[in-house]
């Protein structure tokens, strides 16, 4: 379904300490060299003292500016993070008080799919900004994943960094070449405990004295691998189908940033040549929900993305979901 | 800027332990009735065994029954809750799983604005619906408040209760009465202290072992009865004057249950006979984001509202956010 939407800007905000991965083989008790193997990241980000609205309304500022605009010209902030801040109240309202103070009472709110977020929101937002019920929208994601890594956990331990990326989101010139071609989602809902943080929430509450481990990050890794690899193809067919494209049309392939050897074997299975496929693993890590436009951020920065270029995002994320939008940068 | 929407039919799940106010001050140490006196509620219900997504899909099924519709004849599943059931998936993936077992691949993902969820996710999801996108998307907000209320609070602490609701929405016919005539939100983020669980999230993450009272709630009632009381009724204007009707002209409002004395407050403040203002509360409490809805399908078994009856839904979230939305029923 299309609509005349533009990506009119992005920002990203890295927190500033750097991991390599010869510290995580340190920390972890495996070989020199185990950490960059396993995960492909050379270095990752975590934060120090940073909060996660904190990052996310520096990647916001940083994505204004770009386009040339302040807070006054944004008409609603949307969270597409897939972590909380805090329990309550929402992340948007937090990243809504860092930008405004408060002074400019737009609406705030979140969206979550895990780190489908970006897909999920831009998809959502999108009609609203087609219907004309906001002129310029801020999506934006930040996350915090280093608080919730399991040390006993290593592989997934070493995939995950810190930061934050935001872009601005707007009606598109109907002469412009910008649109939404083509987006889609789907949950494969036996996979809820393939990729899951059990604790913190209202089933094992902090109050209950769970076990340690029920806060951190879980991942049967091989499971979600099977079933990315069993159902991915077909629903990137069926997503360029609906786009009117084959692949071979598509200028770039943004994924998300899950792991470097899960990304390299999906490349293959979907048969997209190297140079059309963007990977920031080694130095971002997967950042949750801020990998996607983070990505996209760097596509724009490396001149990877032009106006016109024809963008296929794709994604995986707990529940399981696969996610994909299809458009026209 | 109408769309014509239907919300085709509600459910609700309510647990079964019903909690008297007058347990709660005995529990409390508080004078006979001070509970009821603070709260105007008589009773609440507390979960035993229940997870948030066992009662949320409850609620779905019941509206899919009301509807002579089953989980085959939905789109998409989306959460509208404001509290998580786990920190990773997303509630609506748990849902869905509940729902679907796995065995349907609809979208399934969460949009959270705390209290006001039920009015972000119908305004957001009435755009897809009206675009095309989906046919039928399920709303369902559940919420398990109890495990986070703090005896310290009292005045919190009387006001909530547990449970969840659902409505599935759909495209309406052209010439049916139903349509959103109008929508809102605002969100003064000089208040995004005054409701809060501070805890539970990558701020004060439960593994750095914070005060145990950062993951309960916690509200300055009156700072936030001073921002409502200030900001709302103008935006209640508003939303009136984008909907094209008078206050007059509204059959009925559906008010999130907040609180007893507040409710009375602002329905006095904005000038809404009682007869047209409904209130769940004495039964039911504060059910966070499934208040909203659960007074909607309240409203429709109660024979309060009919197909054709203009409402106004309007309520009030941590963030601080004020949020409305007019719709012919």
């Amino acid at each position: 379904m299309e609509r005349t939407i533009q990506i009119a800007s992005t920002g990203k905000y890295l927190p500033g300490k750097i991991v390599f991965s010869e510290e995580l083989d340190e920390k972890l008790g495996v070989p020199r060299g185990w950490s960059y193997e396993h995960s492909r990241v050379r270095t990752r980000r975590y934060v120090t003292e940073e909060t996660a609205s904190e990052m996310g309304a520096l990647a916001a500022e940083e994505a204004l500016r770009k386009a040339g605009l302040s807070i006054e010209d944004i008409d609603c902030i949307v969270s597409v993070s897939g972590t909380m801040e805090q329990a309550i109240p929402c992340n948007a309202a937090l990243i809504h008080r860092r930008l405004t103070g408060g002074s400019r009472p737009i609406p705030a709110f979140d969206i979550n799919s895990t780190c489908l977020g970006f897909i999920t929101g831009l998809d959502l937002i999108s009609h609203a900004l087609q219907a004309g019920q906001y002129r310029r929208v801020l999506l934006v994601a930040s996350e915090i994943a280093s608080v919730g890594l399991n040390r006993e956990h290593k592989k997934s331990c070493v995939l995950f960094g810190d930061g934050a990326a935001a872009a601005v989101v707007q009606k598109g010139d109907a002469e412009g070449p910008s649109r939404i071609l083509a987006s889609d989602m789907e949950t494969y809902s036996q996979g809820t405990d393939y990729i899951q943080i059990r604790g913190g929430g209202t089933k094992h509450h902090p109050r209950t004295n769970p076990p340690a481990e029920y806060f951190l990050f879980e991942m049967n890794g091989a499971a979600v691998y099977r079933l990315v690899a069993r159902h991915l193809p077909s629903f990137v067919d069926r997503l360029l189908d609906r786009a009117g494209v084959g692949m071979e049309d598509i200028d770039l392939v943004i994924p998300h940033q899950a792991s470097g050897i899960a990304m390299e074997l999906l490349r293959k299975k979907l048969g997209i040549p190297e140079e059309k496929f963007l990977s920031i693993l080694e130095d971002h890590g997967n950042t949750i929900a801020a990998s996607l436009p983070m990505a996209l951020h760097e596509a724009v920065q490396r001149g990877r993305l032009h106006r016109g270029s024809l963008v296929m995002m794709l994604g995986t994320s707990a529940g399981a979901s696969l996610g994909g939008v299809v458009f026209v940068y």
